[in-house]
């Protein structure tokens, strides 16, 4: 297998899309690496099924639409975020850059996107929180929302403090992922690649068996995250609380019962149970079920200004992306993923002046037209 | 890269089809000036549904109907066209054969088929009508509707001038564009071809940020047209006036209130908003808001006798052909293009007798049949 | 272009199924008869729906049914039929096989089918008639039902010379074809090959414009047979009259108030208009529109026996075979559509069996399942 | 053609699912029964659609449920059995490894799976049951449900004492498949592969016509299994019967009221009828008649614990595995058949830990999504 091309010192000539970095991201990483980053669980039918259902929408234009005073900025969870969008959490983003998160932070500084940072990051928390801070100062702009991601940890004590950290280090909301809690390792992280914020901690369960048990029966099942986790999670922090890795209306209706403050629709990237329809295809349901108690976020293909188009007539208040950052991240580092995020952006305004949409409020679901096909 | 072959003296053998024609094209262009007339925007996803909506649709054929007296003429505007048919607004024809538009409008004239003559044509309005003057003139025959399609220029003025040449020059009807007003360029025009009747005005407005701004906020999106700059037209010219770039029911009837004398359905070939439904799949929509007080046309996706009829019995009174006529005109100039008009008027004919309908107005919803798929 | 190989004197091994003949056949004749012999008009649509349809519908199979004294006859127009199949009409035969029709109605004969002669027969209606007799002498059997597939002739008189001569030679019914009065001629007969019913008539009408027309306007269109004439054939024979080329349900109900006895169903083929449905799509409709007054047969896209089952399950009395029939014939003569005609029958049987159906009226529409999909 | 690979003493490394043990078993076994195993018949429709039908279906997970006290096991026919899951009948094993049946009902043992052996299995049921008894008595664990499937012999005193052996013999329940009993045989067994449980008795009805007769009015069709014969096997004996190939609701309702304890929802495999639907597709309407009176049993495409869980929300009580046990027993025999086991059964409890399911009773309709498609 030949080494990896190391990440590129500028943006790469003939990139005009998400899709054109992850053509080219592939070279720019370990072969074990990549497949991890974009594996799909199963067959890959939840993989496939995320950008499916994008292609299935069909957006209706209006015309003549007076754009005046049009922008992509919305209040979420107290704070102006510049457009629809954050980085959602990706694990491990040194096995793409050295930089790793420290890259893709001063990034999403450079652009005013938010970031969420995940409980398995290859830098601290407060060093990705630093960079950031860094970074603003240097360009003289506003520090983004940065939200921090949390994986329960097998002792409540290890879990509390990471929340207090990210409390500690500016984090703005905990996001807590409940949809992976159960599920196999497939890569062997490299020399120099860890879980910067767990060290010192014990190790992460595996899915390994006792006494001839697969998963009923162990450790691993008996002591999965329940409602009563939630709730006390609720009680460790008074910062905003966003529940990530819902997919069933009862189950969001339950978390905003329960004091959650938003809920992100994810079926985790296709990564934990194939089958599972796209984020997607399961917002207006929820969006129903909830009615607007809470926003919802969401996540799962993304590739597209059309797509966060869609996926706010739908009733989504923002858009996470995941593997997009990390192909850009790979391929040409900080310029990279702020270039990405630029040509996102600039898709989004595009698509909304053709919607006749001057702000993402406005971009309601008669901007949908079912085709027949 | 080879050079382009140059376009032939006569049409080629083997040509059945308006296919055929697309399928040779592209040796006779160059590689940039291809790329930019057969690119759809994003993905492609509405380029592909323009013909996909078309293969759905099943045709009901009726027999032992009397043919005689059939024909294919109607009214339109108050002017006889010969068939439910038009040569739709395509820029910069001189990208394809030297003699461009002037080559186009003496086929059309030929073959006694309209023309709407484009705001970027390489040649200026008033070249083409003397050419379609002449060519009627040498052959004997009427000179065929031409229609000028107008972009709003930035400075109003410059947008009167346009209308009144047009109207100076005999062109019968007027075709705002609005579908197409934000769009970024993709292509830099070769020496020799020109924005003909543009010479002297300003620049056009290109999609560049001020401020570090990218569309909202720009002067791009601040003064793109809207329902006022519709009246203004309106105002402006006593001829027909078409609004071109309609996809929603309740623009169709907007524009109708507004003195608009007749809709263009189109999403701009694909051209600027990916996703977009096929304007054939729209055109029920809009029939049943506009409940036949104005015609409407469409663009996007004709290719047989067939799609032709298909349109029409969803509603539309005529189609208009977008790449088609490059294709042909790449390949074969003047010839090309009336052999091409010829092939899909003898399609249309033969379908028409198929389906038991002598007239364009026999062609409706009852001819379509929606089979289990 | 390599001589195609001659027709085999015996089966050859590895034929299972009417699509292995399919596959050998393009080797055994020329390729321009080859050519019009499989060609779909258009984009082949209509073609690919004819079996599309089929391979839509899912059967729904019974068990432990009684299948003593089960068999596939039918009463058809007065005869017994030994199955819901016949030959249908086919044009030029000798293409195929030196042989041509006399072959292939030695092999209806021994396997006691119907066959539809065509108007454009390479062999007389008399010499196919009288080999028919031949082969039921020699093989000791009964002759088939032979019936007479009628093309209307410019001159009336010519047409009513064709059916008193197939009513002369013993033909049993007289099916008249509607759907492709109007079509274009694409083959170019080679030495040997001709209409020889038509020896010594005008030769047949074709596309060709008078005063610069297409088809309207022109004696070909103004020629086209309309119902004045279905009715003028129904009065010059007391044998019973089908109708072939109905795909609407209203035109079905008017041929069987002017005294047809049969309808044949039929795209003709997917060759004279493309984006018709298929006949098997059609079926409910004209089924529930005629109720049964009278037989319903169809053609397009057989090739199994579950496709028999199928288009009985949704109305059909009996089927008509189209290519197949020219397959077998070109890779094997008499044996192959022997051949040919016993495994379809051989897959009828074994399809009706599991359906749990001993006699094609058993068919019924409750052995349809409609599967998501 | 060159020799199939030997059987592997190991598990080969990389197989990660049932899938990749199709992909190696080819090598290792002869083509012809390679190719009687996998094939579909007709034109595999059917074989195809009982993938098809598993990927349509959508699975909706739940969040923060107790997995506590979770487990796989249900109580089906009176016994205890680990998992919704049994080996079910196959004939001729040994065509894939030397040990055939030997070798899988040990791997049912270690694996406390059930099995269901072939009238057609090639060791006779009695050493098929010793092997498993011995291999308990080894591992120390007990003996899994062994049930014997019965094909009734021609000869009622034949089939009654195949009935009497494997009661004799041990097996737990008799499952009558009565889908498959007018069929072709379509391979030549190798020497040393025989049908041993009926060794001694007439050879087995073939599809061969008596007097130019095709199926009707054969023996093979006129002794074809009617009901009358399930009412002479129920009285046989008073093991559960469950009656295998039922896939139209009102035979289910028939056979409960004939007093079968369980039905099998089966297609059998695509290799009886090409065009049926899939067992999963019929289920909910089979589920719906029978009303949960007796449990409903499937096969037929089952490759993955998530085609599992969409059984079972669909209504099943358990599945049944067919070719995936020959796959896994040609590549590595007992090992692999243990292997291939474990690996579903792994991923069941995954999906059950997904879906919010401790017990196979818990996953219900609603954990299913309608998704647009």
């Amino acid at each position: 297998m030949s080494e990896p091309l190391p990440p590129l010192a500028a943006i790469p000539a003939g990139i005009a899309s998400l899709a054109d970095y992850e053509a080219r991201a592939a070279a720019h990483m370990a072969a074990d690496a990549w497949a991890y980053l974009q594996e799909g669980t199963g067959d890959g039918i939840t993989l496939a099924e995320n950008r499916k259902a994008f292609a299935r929408l069909r957006l209706l234009p209006r015309i003549l639409t007076d754009l005046r005073g049009g922008n992509t900025a919305l209040d979420l969870l107290g704070r102006i975020h510049e457009a629809p969008l954050l980085l959602g959490p990706v694990a491990y983003q040194r096995l793409a850059h050295p930089e790793g998160e420290l890259a893709t932070v001063r990034a999403a500084t450079a652009l005013g996107t938010g970031m969420v940072v995940s409980t398995l990051s290859s830098f601290t928390l407060e060093e990705i929180a630093d960079a950031a801070r860094g970074a603003a100062q240097e360009l003289g702009v506003a520090v983004p929302p940065l939200w921090f991601q949390l994986y329960l940890q097998e002792d409540r004590a290890f879990s509390a403090e990471l929340i207090q950290r990210a409390e500690a280090a500016g984090y703005e909301a905990v996001m807590l992922t409940v949809d992976a809690s159960i599920k196999r390792a497939t890569l062997t992280l490299p020399p120099g690649v860890d879980a910067a914020n767990l060290r010192g901690m014990p190790r992460l369960r595996q899915t390994a068996g006792a006494g001839g048990r697969i998963l009923f029966g162990t450790p691993l099942a008996d002591s999965a995250p329940g409602w009563s986790d939630l709730a006390w999670v609720r009680s460790q922090t008074s910062l905003p609380l966003l529940l990530k890795g819902v997919m069933a209306a009862p189950d969001g209706v339950e978390a905003i019962a329960q004091g959650v403050d938003a809920l992100v629709v994810s079926n985790h990237g296709g990564r934990v149970l194939d089958g599972m329809p796209s984020a997607l295809d399961v917002m207006p349901a929820i969006a129903d079920a909830t009615g607007g108690r809470v926003p919802l976020l969401m996540d799962g293909g993304v590739r597209r200004g059309t797509d966060m188009a869609k996926a706010l007539a739908l009733g989504a208040s923002s858009v996470l992306l995941g593997r997009p950052q990390v192909h850009a991240l790979a391929v040409a580092g900080l310029a990279g993923v702020a270039h990405m995020l630029h040509m996102l952006r600039a898709e989004l305004e595009l698509t909304m002046a053709q919607l006749g949409c001057p702000t993402p409020g406005d971009i309601s679901a008669d901007r949908l037209f079912t085709a027949p096909q």
